[in-house]
Parts: structure tokens; C-alpha cells; sequence
């Protein structure tokens, strides 16, 4: 049993047909569907009968350009995560809907706008994961030659999610009456421009959304850079990280949820949500075999490209069975500095051929991979639950949609049987199931009050 | 009966809860639901009920700003359109899709791949309508301090459009093989980098969604300005219009298509859909008393700012009892062009008021107004369709639910009966139901030898 009343939050993030590299090929996984909502529908359902506090989807605006032969052997093509959620949040009631926007190619006004829409018509269950976008690939797609540095590509995403959250406000709570008879459909003194004059927009508002049912969209970050921490410390409502072992997710949780005061904000207005890459087997045996298969499956090219994608340095021109290269300076990377890093560590620590390397990251990439018996299972995610370590996982399932099915018919039973999981939504929102506050508007009296 | 086998098409365009700027105010409207999913869920299963061709939303960035009581007595919120049609495409089947999106304030990575996503997923049902944005109040959302020149705008979206089209086409139709076996899961030589580099844009590619079902979503144009009109003769292939008279409707019937020949294009390559707001009563009384009903509901202000936005000229100093002032002449007038034209010709063969004007342009907002009986509408829409000055007609509710509900339970059955409208749909896709042409590649073979 639980040792409180505390129970884990537990996010579906979905990579189609699977977070593995090669979950397209595996036998059961649903390669053809990849653009089809029936997939979606029947994922989303499946993850809602499963309780998850959210479904999330990452993003990126290109096709990678490490990864040469990403078009024959692996899948590039992924629907809008915004479009795919919207279709969702019709055939679904309770689950949150997480999208992944960049700050780094998109407008406040057009973000802020489509956030607060979909917080409307999912009756409050939308989501915001907020990332720069570091690929050299996507900056050629928006009329420029490279992208951005990562310092200012920081700078611009803090000001992003500052106008966005003000023009969320810019509409009171209070402010739409409705009265036919009178002929006032709303109060103008409770909306407001915003009058954003930055560094980087310029936004005059309001915008033409009332204020989204959750107050703001709940904000979700990724990044563990420092500049990402920090921004995370300020603004961000749940984290997705990368840690391999438990001393690392510790010291980061500490890290971050010390950092929360700074910002007038408490420990429990964050939640720590490692990511976690589960292969579940009725026995070890069933496990292995099944990590085993997916391993197989990698082609070679893709997996060398994986690799160079995620370390943001290209790997082709070494040899598989040899070790990884002289790597630069991380100062000198441009890229996800802190996935880097941790790819590097391990390589040194379990002195890892370039192929052995791949073979251990294709799936999870980056993330912790666990693999077991639901009871296995059950008991890791356990033991970071309590012991600081996370309030909750980003479940990556390797294959789609077998491997959710895995989760949801046996390792969330086992945690429900625990009371570490909820057996039914206690509420409506987004926010009623991660247990967050409901940000008062910044134009509100009781805001400048309080 | 139809003196031949051609049919209309029907888009059903809504404004929530309603054209009629009074809308709102009607006793039996939904101004309460005007963010709730469960009104648009309910209009979009009534309008596919009704075998339309397509919903239709149009949408602006910014609260006019022409409109200084519009947050008071008008509804200026409203859902983005994308983020709305995509959740309505999970609970139809059939029905056509079609959101406007700006080429002022986007990037044509994002639009191509936003609607090339609702197209996978609605399976085929996606149109674009194509519209510059051309007030103040959307500059000053997006960095700028007043909007780009009517030209500028429209060399902007014919490049904008021509970038999109290649980024839809950048994945030839049998690019993806999705052979688990080979490890192959598309053909590297069927995916194309588009290496736009134009004035406006810059833009590598190629697009990370697959080539969409239609080829292309349908373009949907709106302007009938003289660039518009040329933009339209190249690009569109339904042109939304504002006619008031069957003379002009058939002037510019004649125009357009005449120009189609210019582009390589042939007549029924493009469907001419004028704007109509039907007042549909039992009997003409009851149609009159709908009218005048409207026609009490129109808060003063809302009326002359409404006029005031729709010729970009602030009438508000004029007494409202009173002609209109002397306006500036056309040449002068960075909005709406056409709409200022057709309204000042309309007060000046009519000798309005100011409040005549806007009372006459409340709803239709100087599309055409027709009222009467089911039967007498029908003989208006038939004579319009059987004499070259419309392929079809989009349809402008005065009030929701209720104006969509007296269209399709009362005329189209009518129009059904005398063999001018389907009575069910006999295709999937919305370029089907247009009886519009699967484009081509540009990448194609068949194209490069056609």
C-alpha cells in the first residue's frame, strides 16, 4: 500500500506507432495508421479507460536532417498535434490533452488563442508542452539559415509564455454576462488589452477567446538545461525528464522544486513526471523476448541516425562496432544540451559500442526503460514515486497499440491495487486530476489584492 | 424539376450563434454556448443530415477595433477555426470542412501541415479558405504597427498559397510502402525538398505529413476585389461572393470563369458560391415577422459600428438618422475593397440612413438577404443556379440553431424535390462532393509528361 494518500500521476505519451525506433516493424504495432484518426480514437479511449491524468504528443517542424535515411527506415510523417487533440477531445471526456508547441517558429496571439479554444471545447482538459525548436532543419522551414542559439531561443520562449498567459487573462473570468434582455453581451471593464511591448512581440490584445475554463492551459516543460530549469521553476506546472537512475532523478527533483520559492510558487504547484519507457511481460521471460525482438528490428542507418539526432553530432562516418567518437565541448552543442550529456555518461560508464549505444537508447532515448513483470513493473515506478524522486511518469509505450494495452490491463491494476493509482477521475479538468490550483487572472481584483 | 442533371452545392456557413449581428439577443439563439463543443456538435450532425457539402467557418485575429461597443453588444469570441473543425471532424463522416486561415499572420509550414492533418484525419474532408487579413487591430497582435497594403497582402498570399501547395505535395500519393519485412517504410525518392525561395518565403522541406487524401484540400477563396479575382482564377476552386442582384452575381459569374483559360484551368474547376441569409417562414407573415423581429434586436451601436467596420470608415460622429457622410474614394480604402464598394451603392440607389443601412446589412452584411416560404426561396436559389450566376450557394443562418434547422427541414427538402440537390452523399470526400478534380503532383510523372 501507498505509504500516504499521494497517488502518482501518469501522462500517455504517445510516439506513432511507438516510441522505439523500430516499433513500425514490430508485427503487432499499427504501422499503417499512422495518419488515421481511428488509431488515435482507440488509443485515446484505451489510455481514458486507463485513468491517466493525459494523452501527450511531442512535435517537431521537419524532418530530421541527422538522420539521412530517417525517410526509408523509420516514421517521419506525424499529424499536428493541436488538429490530432482536437479530434480527440469529440470522442473522449475526462483525459487531459497535451500538445507540444514550440515558441521558437510560432506567434503568441495564434498559440494562446488555439490553447484556450481547445480548454473550451474539451470542457478544461488542454495542456501546453512548451519547447524551442533546436534542429537546424526546422529553421530552413521558416525562412531562415540556421536556427536560433539556445540562450535565445530561451529568452524568446520565456516572453512567448508570458504574452500568452496574459492574453488568457485578458478576458475575466466574470466577463461575458449574456443578458438578451438588456443587450450586453459582456462587461467591458473586465476585458483588457494587453499591451505587450518586448523584446522579441509586440501584442496589443484582447484576445478573442474568453478566458480558458482552467484559468490557463496547464503548462508542461521538458527541457533540463539550466535555462530550461529555470524557466520550468517559473512557469512550468509539470516537468518530463530524462533520468536513468534514481540519484539523478532525486537530485533533480530537489533542484527544481527548490528553485519554486524564488518564484512565489510551491512545492506541489510543479509535478515531477519522468519519462519511462515500460516493456511488461506476464513473466521475464515474455520481457526479454520482447525487448529482444524490438532490438532486432532496428536497421542499421536508422539506429547511427537516431544516435546523431539526439546527440546532435553525426555519427555516420564511424564504425558500428566501434566506440563513440572524440565528442565536442558541450558548450559547443546547439541542440538538447542536457540529452546530450546524458547519452555521453553512459556511453563512458558502460564503455558501449556506437551500436550497443543505439540498441540501448532506440526506444526509450534517454528515458529510464523498465522492463518486467506488472509486480516488477509496479514496484520501480514505486520506489521514485516515494521516495522524491517523481509524483508521476510519462508512460512511453515501445509499441502502439499493444504496448499501452500492456499498461493499461496489467500494470495499472497492479498500481491501483496498491493505491498508488486512482480508480476513477475525482473531477472534470486537466487541473482537478494533476491537483493543480486554478491560476487567478493577473487582471483580477482578488489578483491584485492578494 | 432541374432542366439538367447538375446539382448545387451547399456550404453551410456559420457565425455563432448567428449572421445577424443581433443574433445573440434571439430568444431561441444559443449565445450561451458560443465555446461549448456540444452547439457546433449539434449544428454539424444537422447540417451533414441536411447532405450539405460543407460547414463553413470564417474567422479574424483580432475584437474590431472599429467597433468600440462590440465586447458590450456584440459576440467578438470565437473558437479558432482549425482547432473547431478538427473536433467536429471526429463526430461526422461526411460533411465537408472548411476554416479560414490567414496568409498575413501564418507560416506555410504550419498551414500545409495543419490542413494536410485534417485531411488524413477526417478522411478527405478539408478546404482552406484563403483570406489576407486587413485590419489594424490584427497588426497589432503580431509585432506590427499597422496591417500590410492591400497589394503587398495579396503578392504575400499568392506566394503563401504556392508555397503550401508544394510542401502538400513534397510526399508523392505512393511514398509510403510500409514494408515491416524489408524495414522499408517509405520511398526515399518519392519525398521531396520543395527549396522554395521566393520574396516572402523561404522554405526547404519537405512537409512531415504525407501527401494529403484530396491531393490538396479544396481552396476556398473570398475576395472579390480585382486581386482577389485574379488570385481566385489561378488558385481557387470555390469563391465565396457578395451579390445582391442577379446581374452582377452573373457579371461576375462570367468574369471569373472567363479567366479560368488563362491558368490552364477549365470552367467547372471552380465553383461559384455566392453568400445568402434566408429568413424562412411557414408563410411570408411569419417570414416578415422574423425579419422585423431581427431587425428590433440591433443595439445602435453595435449597428453603426458594424457598418463602420464593414466599409473601414468610423461613422459613429454622423447622427444616425442621417445619410451617410461623404466617403473617401476607394482608392483610399486599405479593408475590404469590394464590400465598400457594394455598400455604398447600395445607400446611394436606396437614399438610406445611416440606420437603414445597417439595419438592411445587420445580417447578410451585404450578402444577399432572401425571405419567404420554403417554395419562394427555392425559386430564388433555382433562378440564380439555372442562369449562370451561381454553382451554389452558401448558406448564412440569421440565427443558431434555429435558422439552420428551418433551412434543412424546410428547403432543402424543397430543392431536393425538384431534383437540385443531392438526397445523400455519393461520395467520401469533400472533393467529391464538389465534383472537383484530384490535383496532381507536382512531382508526379504522369504530371511532369501530362
Amino acid at each position: 500500500m501507498s505509504k500516504s494518500n499521494r497517488q502518482m500521476k501518469l501522462g500517455a505519451f504517445f510516439m506513432i506507432p511507438g516510441h522505439h525506433v523500430a516499433a513500425w516493424r514490430h508485427p503487432e504495432s499499427a504501422a499503417e495508421d499512422v495518419q488515421q484518426f481511428h488509431l488515435y480514437k482507440r488509443l485515446a479511449e484505451q489510455a481514458e479507460k486507463g485513468k491517466f491524468d493525459m494523452i501527450f504528443f511531442a512535435d517537431g517542424y521537419a524532418i530530421n536532417d541527422k538522420l539521412q535515411s530517417a525517410i526509408e527506415h523509420t516514421v517521419t510523417v506525424r499529424p499536428d498535434p493541436l488538429i490530432l487533440l482536437a479530434a480527440i477531445s469529440a470522442v473522449t471526456t475526462k483525459i487531459g490533452l497535451t500538445a507540444t508547441v514550440s515558441t521558437t517558429y510560432n506567434e503568441p496571439f495564434h498559440v494562446a488563442r488555439k490553447f484556450a479554444s481547445l480548454d473550451h471545447l474539451s470542457g478544461g482538459r488542454a495542456a501546453w508542452n512548451v519547447v524551442t525548436s533546436g534542429q537546424n532543419a526546422e529553421a530552413l522551414n521558416f525562412n531562415r539559415n540556421e536556427h536560433l542559439k539556445h540562450g535565445l531561443r530561451y529568452e524568446r520562449a520565456e516572453e512567448f509564455v508570458d504574452v500568452v498567459k496574459k492574453l488568457w487573462d485578458s478576458w475575466e473570468d466574470d466577463a461575458i454576462i449574456v443578458d438578451k434582455k438588456a443587450g450586453r453581451f459582456a462587461e467591458p471593464s473586465k476585458v483588457h488589452e494587453v499591451n505587450h511591448n518586448g523584446d522579441w512581440f509586440t501584442v496589443k490584445g484582447p484576445l478573442n477567446v474568453s478566458r480558458p475554463l482552467q484559468g490557463h492551459p496547464v503548462i508542461v516543460q521538458a527541457g533540463s538545461s539550466e535555462a530550461g530549469i529555470e524557466l520550468a521553476a517559473k512557469t512550468a506546472e509539470v516537468i518530463f525528464t530524462a533520468w536513468q537512475t534514481i540519484e539523478e532523478a532525486q537530485n533533480f527533483y530537489k533542484n527544481v522544486k527548490g528553485k519554486l520559492s524564488k518564484y512565489g510558487r510551491s512545492h506541489d504547484d510543479l509535478k515531477v513526471m519522468p519519462g519511462v519507457f515500460p516493456i511488461v511481460g506476464k513473466t521475464e521471460e515474455e520481457a526479454n523476448e520482447k525487448q529482444a525482438l524490438l532490438k532486432e528490428l532496428i536497421p542499421e542507418k536508422a539506429g547511427v541516425g537516431l544516435l546523431s539526432s539526439l546527440i546532435s553530432y553525426d555519427l555516420s562516418p564511424y564504425p558500428v562496432d566501434g566506440p563513440l567518437p572524440d565528442l565536442p565541448h558541450i558548450s559547443e552543442i546547439n541542440g538538447g544540451k542536457s540529452r546530450f550529456q546524458l547519452l555521453k555518461d553512459i556511453a563512458d560508464r558502460e564503455q558501449l559500442t556506437i551500436r550497443q549505444l543505439y540498441q540501448h537508447i532506440a526506444g526509450a532515448r534517454g528515458h529510464r526503460e523498465i522492463k518486467g513483470t506488472p509486480v516488477q513493473i509496479a514496484d520501480q515506478l514505486q520506489e521514485w514515486f516515494e521516495n522524491e524522486a517523481a509524483d508521476g511518469f510519462n508512460i512511453m509505450p515501445p509499441y502502439l497499440p499493444g504496448g499501452l494495452d500492456d499498461f493499461v490491463e496489467q500494470v495499472i491494476p497492479e498500481l491501483q491495487k496498491r493505491g498508488l493509482f486512482r480508480t476513477e477521475y475525482n473531477g472534470n479538468t486537466l487541473r482537478d486530476h494533476l491537483g493543480l490550483k486554478r491560476p487567478l487572472s493577473s487582471f483580477s481584483k482578488e489578483h491584485s489584492i492578494g
